[in-house]
């Protein structure tokens, strides 16, 4: 491609943004933003975009078959699996009166296709001779994110390669699981990001035991920060990470318990403003229901109740959150003022960890605009015979194995993997027959990687200050060639020559043929650009017969006779 | 690929649907329907559909540069041009309280992308210099059809290739249309449906004084019938068709004219019951507004009104139907009884050629529940000087330069190009700075392509009462080799072996390597799927040494040896 032809040039004036990605690829002429979370791919990064999904299309190819589902579908098939109300759903409807005059129906905008592919399959395979089936697909995907940030890191449509698999039985499943995790080792070892990757225990979610896996890329600006247990050599995620609170150095003595009257005081961060005490010996109750039991949920009030360790507490799967009646009725007061302290026998109390050292806390009053502060493990409670880990881990956290903070890193999840064992299935009751004849539900996998993150992740992985690094597999192009002189000088004209030798050995070549650009000017576009070999020919480099050739990733560049450089290994 | 491990194989059970390419495409496996307009792609059918995306990627990247645009954009781009109220317009919003809580804006869903490219390219685009530019994308694109029919020929979701191309003038534009088109042809002729796709003549709508053209292919389940005129060699859309009503035996004496009284009889089909009278001596009035002038324009009752005929003849691009007001205002009834007869002299009334030999005709008698019998030309209302051709083509309709009827087709559109000028650059003020400093509007052009579409069409003309026969280029395998006989067997260790090594050469094979699936079977799925080349090996075959070779597309079979069959042209 001739530079003075691309579309999509470097814009000198293009602003900065909130990460590296999104100002280098803006900058670079890589992607435009039609609006917040949304880009299009001009050709610089399509053809980056292309060179990743072909080598997760290479790797998928080896352990499924490719397909592509809808973006449409109908809502019902969202009723079936309950999902009709998660947050991220966009649904789709005539924009207009003529238009919802033609056909006024409204579909959903798949943010994820598990509630597609499932009846897909159970149309087609319906013995155990069948299985397994594995299917995937690279495709848009449409998430009503509350707020689309970090460049193309995280979007309301970007494209994603989705892969599903179907069995007869978990034991096959995770056989599957773990060719599908070597897989995808590959394919981030294959795009260069495999020494910044780990994988990442997850939450399974409720509907199995296992975790799921996220493949985490060493990035300032992922969302994720991930934490490594170096006793196992294990990275978990914060939703799994078990925490222990660092100590804190509490009272010695007991003070008299007494209710406070605090009007309106409902948020931890009022609270300790109005009382004037440290927020580590405040605690923090919630009311959680389950089908058969209520819970009061006690975190000290810097901590976050984890509901992923609170389910495997109580192992009820139902949990949720009381409504305003049902904490009424319980504690007799309003929301916001609930306490562990003298509530019905019929409540299951449940505390964390962090809460077994506290001395003289503050704790609601069950009593509506009242808090209890000075309240005592065995005055005022019995205290609690054992303590969990219900918490949202925190930075600081310690290891409980270790007693020691934990390593953290940020992270983009790059891909993730989910063993998703019968939920899908049941929701459809998606059964085969087995050799005896019997009908047993399948079980399912779902598999995800998003392409177009993974041109913001290794974007913000591949870059230095001066702009962006590809590495060789993924660059939009192989070589970037400059030539300084005018149309009619011989560096010109030798250019030409060896942009059309090196077009014709198969190379991906993008010259810089400008004559109105200084050679600084294309200096910095190369650099921003950041093809992973530059070539200058000028009329000192022809002089020696030689072209100066400089790796992106060097600040050293080197001359090569004009007659080596077409046997280079680009 | 295994024959056994193919999601989606043929469906014996499949019913038929109203075309040949539903049917069959969804028989075989290549498709499934999600719901109306809307499908998804199994691995047969996105095999097809990936081979001609890459005859047509191949094809446009000699004329353009590619890249992607969003399917998500704001609303305020179709504002901008005008489009927000075209009737095929998606939006999208969250799905539920939950998402919109989030994020409560809506977007379109883009049905076409000009709103999009446009003011992307004006933001990169400034001196004449960087003139011209083309660009195309392969992407969905979502249409609110009012019925979505003929299996993937009409979509509610579907993928195309749209080109944009952007010109300082007329000429340069009119320069590239010209290679633009030529592209077409190759791809047409490279997808094996060259000789039965024409370019077609059709309106180039408001905004250009030239046509657009369409290519159209000859297939029976298309929604278009394109009209043939040998004197020029030149293929018309309907619209465009220059259409003179067959004559009509009318009476040769005047009858009394007389008003008669009909309530509520509005429509043509309840007013020839009515009266009792043939629909050929019926005038349909109708009235139109422009910002200067009121319009009566008058078709015989069996003809509809072409708008854009009417535009070019009036010369008004802004004309509109009147509203029940005017209509009110100007005829003295309501909507349903306005005539030629009586107008005010401010009203210009523009009469279809097909009115000219009218005798004793009726019309609406501008009184509501009135309609006039028995008018005539002369007595009761002065003849025009002139009459034109404003009516839609009726498949009867003669040609005016022959006196005979046109050869007619039915035809599936496969692709337009359409020569927008500065249609979009006027409404988003896209003007680029010429040599001399000036400012001018950019001219430009879109070229479209039905990439699922053209599966469709092909599967509709490229069939027999078997099944599908893909040309080689798009087939989803050049080879569909049958085993016959158990694992155990040698024919089977034969065809494993034949099947490796074919696949070692690159050629894209399928080996039905079934054990319970009889000959015949064998042979029928084989015949649906419609791959070129099909191979047998049995216990008979190898005592020859030998295969059976049948070419889709022909009755008879040949013994070829086994050492002969791996130099095979497939």
């Amino acid at each position: 491609m001739k530079y003075s032809q691309l579309f999509g040039k470097p814009k000198k004036d293009a602003k900065a943004y909130d990460t590296k990605n999104a100002t280098y690829l803006i900058k670079g002429g890589f992607v435009d933003q039609t609006m917040s979370g949304v880009y299009k791919y001009l050709p610089l990064g399509l053809k980056v975009l292309n060179k990743i999904e072909q080598i997760v299309r290479q790797e998928m190819d080896k352990i499924s078959q490719e397909m592509l589902l809808s973006a449409l579908s109908p809502r019902e098939l969202w009723e079936t699996t309950n999902r009709a109300e998660i947050d991220v759903l966009f649904k789709v409807r005539g924009a207009n009166e003529a238009s919802r005059m033609q056909n006024d129906s409204t579909y959903i905008l798949n943010p994820t296709h598990e509630d597609n592919i499932t009846p897909l399959v159970q149309r087609f395979a319906k013995s155990y001779k069948e299985f397994p089936i594995a299917l995937y697909q690279i495709q848009n995907k449409f998430r009503n994110e509350a707020r689309a940030k970090s460049g193309v890191l995280r979007g309301r449509e970007f494209r994603m390669k989705d892969l599903y698999s179907f069995h007869t039985n978990l034991e096959d499943l995770m056989d599957y699981y773990e060719i599908a995790k070597q897989a995808y080792v590959r394919v981030f070892e294959r795009l260069g990001i495999g020494d910044s990757t780990v994988i990442a225990l997850a939450s399974g979610g409720d509907f199995t035991e296992n975790y799921s896996h996220e493949f985490q890329t060493f990035c300032d600006a992922g969302e994720d920060t991930i934490f490594f247990d170096e006793t196992e050599n294990i990275w978990y995620n914060r939703e799994v990470t078990p925490a222990k609170a660092p100590a804190y150095k509490y009272d010695t003595e007991m003070k008299p318990r007494k209710d406070v009257f605090g009007e309106n005081i409902v948020s931890v961060e009022k609270l300790v403003e109005f009382l004037k005490i440290p927020i580590e010996t405040t605690i923090k109750t919630l009311i959680y229901t389950s089908k058969d039991q209520i819970y009061a949920v006690a975190v000290r009030g810097d901590y976050e109740v984890d509901e992923g360790k609170l389910k495997k507490v109580t192992g009820k799967k139902d949990l949720q959150l009381a409504d305003a009646k049902t904490i009424k009725q319980i504690t007799g007061a309003e929301v916001g003022y609930a306490g562990i302290l003298d509530l019905p026998e019929s409540v299951e109390v449940i505390c964390d960890e962090a809460l077994s050292d506290m001395v003289n806390f503050e704790v609601g009053a069950n009593k509506t605009n009242y808090h209890t502060v000075n309240a005592n493990w065995g005055r005022d409670i019995t205290k609690p015979s054992q303590f969990f880990d219900i918490k949202v881990a925190k930075d600081t956290d310690l290891n409980p194995k270790t007693g020691k903070p934990y390593q953290i890193k940020k992270a983009a999840e790059v891909g993730n993997i989910f063993p998703l064992e019968t939920k899908f299935s049941k929701a459809f009751n998606f059964k085969y027959v087995t050799d005896n004849g019997k009908e047993e539900f399948v079980y399912m996998g779902s598999y995800g990687i998003g392409t177009t993150r993974l041109v913001g992740v290794i974007a913000e992985i591949m870059s230095d200050d001066k702009g962006l690094v590809w590495p060789k597999q993924v660059a939009p192009y192989q070589v970037h060639l400059i030539s300084l002189g005018k149309k009619s000088e011989e560096s010109y004209l030798k250019a030409e020559e060896l942009y059309q030798n090196l077009k014709s050995k198969g190379i991906d070549i993008l010259w810089d043929d400008r004559e109105d650009a200084s050679a600084g000017e294309k200096f910095a576009d190369a650099d921003l650009i950041g093809v992973p070999t530059r070539l200058v020919l000028s009329k000192k480099t022809l002089a020696e017969q030689s072209i100066e050739l400089k790796l992106r990733t060097d600040n050293d560049s080197k001359m090569v006779k004009l007659d080596q450089i077409l046997e280079f290994d680009f």
